[in-house]
């Protein structure tokens, strides 16, 4: 031990491989807080090459690897809590070689997503996947999670951004994969592969990422609707007419939450079961009035009860606020939450079955009901009846949890939409993966680490 | 053998086993017209199911399986020459399951492209990958080698459609993969894997495609360029100024071709050294000023010389003639043809050290230049010299690939852009992936396919 502390410092200085047991329980933990951090070291390496000599190390003392970016995760991908070594890349935080030409920079993993999308916006270009952690997720961690968030409907997923990658193998290789091409039918795309894998199958300690156009100030719809079928056809319609950059969804319960909490005025007279919050570019004229004609044409057909078009970019800010205030508005409970999808016109039937057993079988439970449902992403968050304890909640909750899979099972969804399986899920990964489809997923693992030194215990 | 053929006949019935040589001929073979086909038998299963019962049957008595599409294809990825058995999917034809809300589509893996680009267009919605070949190629075949076309810049690869793919192993086991969902973050993404990986890894058999919105009509610039620096200059300014669909290149010989073959007339007064034509949606005033400004200033900063803006959907495909007739036009030589592509902002570099090593080295020949360089990929094409004849000319280009490719290799280029690596350049794989790379490629393989009888021979 003490032996591998010492040659991790000769690789990468003293100040640089931490043990005192607060770093220890900082760089062992992520925003789940529901694992006890033991790691036995963490060490901040500053270059590839310093990356690939600890791997070589780890490899050859048999010590497990767990890559650590923003740790912002709620899955417990980048949690150690088993002696592992806690590579963080949060020194590798440079952006360089931006080039105009190719709209591409590159990133080291530990590039703050915040300070990606500003460097975009300096240089006249946009970075597009934006979500609520954007302050402290690291652009590594984001492309091992294929992190998604608010503007998916229009830009996809990180995924979608990745030009290139430079990974670290379990036996301290480093590969360059794709080379930033936009065109490359040269075998299979280890790249994609090395996207979404939790640091299981290597260390992803730089990307190229693509960059896009700014978007227009956005025009955002906040609508009233009074029922699930009403949300599906307007999301048929609004699709069909605008080039969406969000379709966000919540319930009346949702809103009186975030009200209560913003002290915010209810946006109408009347209250409705549900909410849509549509949001799109409008760069002129042409485009406000198709959107103002798809929104009359939307209510003449009775898909919605009442709506407000915002006029200015304070207004959508402000209609912005009901949808983004509601995680904050129910933190306190806490919550039990979980992060599933389904396809979009699936989203009303399942969210009925979940509802209707949550309501039969936990009449206590509350449930809030939002989410990204423009690409069937549902977050699900049940509050704490006040007079229940923490613990026995956590207990039923963690019950009902296979009963809530198994509906989402009969629908085909995925039991993470966006947060990734880290240890929260990984029991439940058969819920979404077939037993064929686990047994490959093994196989692959064993090919990329054969000695499982590279976060082992996640994912599979 | 015959007894393989009766059970065949089995599973499939009589009419679907193809023993004939015309037949093992046509399926045997692919556009690249470069091998001898040779198979045993070609089979036309009309179900997953029938796919599935042929592979296990051929996993039993170790026949090797050559998933066929509609073999398009120019690297000899689908050509069947060592007694295999030739898979057709093209009775999995059915287009089915249409959602507007999804906005998805299932389509079987023979579906061919133009049909789901009219199936799109029917329900008001659009298939956007497009390519010379969509009126025969399938969307099986497409996404086995990624097929990207001429609307890249704007809508990307195939792989970029691809919401859920069915997929047969090695086993004979039916694979959901992804099912059709927007966000998965469940795991390796084996979809993706699957894309791209020609035929070796699994059989599609079906694809739920998405569809987007139609484009607006067309607007389309051709513009006359002084040198290779301006091309880069040009491709940043109207990037970074309009959305572009395409942006497409083509050199003065090229031009010269053209006109010849189809007659059109020269479409500026001046000739210059290379042409780029631009094409873009233009919905209303505002973005026609947009792009008159950006044409402007790229004039005032002489990036072009001259340049012509359709003002017609009839003028817009007029001007398209120029770049569309290139092949055609250059048939007859025949030609040398390399699809190879480097990163956009590379291209002009690259092109000058190849077309220095051509001229140098084979001073006769006569480098014909086009490509989609918007995404880097150009279409390298070789005219045979009227006095030589085709053994010595393709002897000659044979042997001038390896040092094209060198050069590629030192821009971090690949040597398939859009084609697949097939049996035409398996052999030159090395150019564009590590050795690393290349050896988990094979384990990958190995994991899919552990007695290699999925196309057998290609790729790796």
């Amino acid at each position: 031990m003490s032996d591998l502390i010492r040659q991790l410092k000769d690789i990468i200085g003293d100040n640089y491989v931490l043990t005192d047991k607060s770093d220890l329980d900082n760089y062992g933990q992520d925003w789940s807080r529901l694992y006890q951090p033991d790691p036995i070291v963490a060490v901040r390496p500053g270059s590839n090459q310093e990356v690939a000599e600890i791997v070589k190390l780890c490899q050859a003392n048999k010590v497990s690897i767990v890559p650590s970016g923003g740790r912002t995760g709620l899955s417990g991908g980048a949690v150690a809590t088993n002696q592992e070594l806690v590579l963080s890349l949060d020194r590798l935080n440079q952006i360089a070689n931006f080039n105009p030409v190719d709209r591409t920079v590159e990133c080291g993993a530990g590039v703050i997503t915040q300070q990606l999308q500003d460097f975009a916006s300096e240089n006249g270009l946009f970075y597009p996947v934006d979500f609520a952690s954007a302050g402290s997720s690291q652009i590594g961690g984001n492309i091992a999670t294929n992190a998604g968030g608010i503007k998916v409907l229009k830009y996809g997923l990180t995924r979608d951004w990745v030009a290139g990658l430079t990974v670290v193998t379990s036996e301290g290789e480093i590969l360059e994969l794709n080379h930033a091409l936009v065109k490359n039918a040269t075998g299979y795309d280890l790249r994609h592969l090395m996207i979404g894998s939790e640091g299981t199958l290597g260390i992803i300690t730089q990307a190229t990422m693509r960059l896009a156009n700014p978007p227009q100030e956005p025009t955002v719809m906040l609508l009233a609707v009074s029922d699930l079928p009403s949300v599906s056809h307007l999301l048929e319609h609004f699709q069909s007419n605008i080039d969406l950059m969000a379709f966000e969804f919540f319930s009346q319960q949702a809103l009186e939450k975030v009200m209560a909490h913003r002290e915010l005025k209810t946006p109408f007279a009347d209250s409705a079961e549900f909410y849509v919050l549509v949001e799109f570019e409008c760069p002129g004229e042409a485009e406000m009035e198709k959107a103002f004609a798809a929104f009359e044409s939307a209510a003449e057909n009775g898909w919605l009860v009442d709506g407000i078009i915002s006029q200015s970019n304070q207004q959508a800010e402000e209609l912005w606020q009901y949808r983004e205030g509601i995680s904050e508005s129910i933190a306190h409970y806490p919550p039990y939450k979980n992060d599933i999808a389904v396809k979009p016109s699936l989203v009303g039937e399942f969210l009925q079955q979940v509802d209707s057993f949550v309501t039969t079988n936990y009449p206590a439970f509350e449930n809030i009901w939002f989410g990204h449902i423009g690409d069937g992403n549902l977050h699900l968050n049940i509050l704490k009846p006040e007079n229940m304890d923490v613990e026995t909640f956590k207990e039923t909750c963690a019950k009902a949890n296979p009963e809530i899979f198994s509906i989402l099972k009969g629908f085909n969804g995925s039991i993470s939409a966006e947060h990734g399986v880290g240890l929260l899920k990984k029991d439940y990964l058969n819920y979404s993966r077939s037993d064929t489809e686990i047994a490959l997923m093994k196989a692959v693992k064993k090919v990329f680490d054969p000695n499982n030194i590279l976060n082992p215990g996640k994912l599979l």
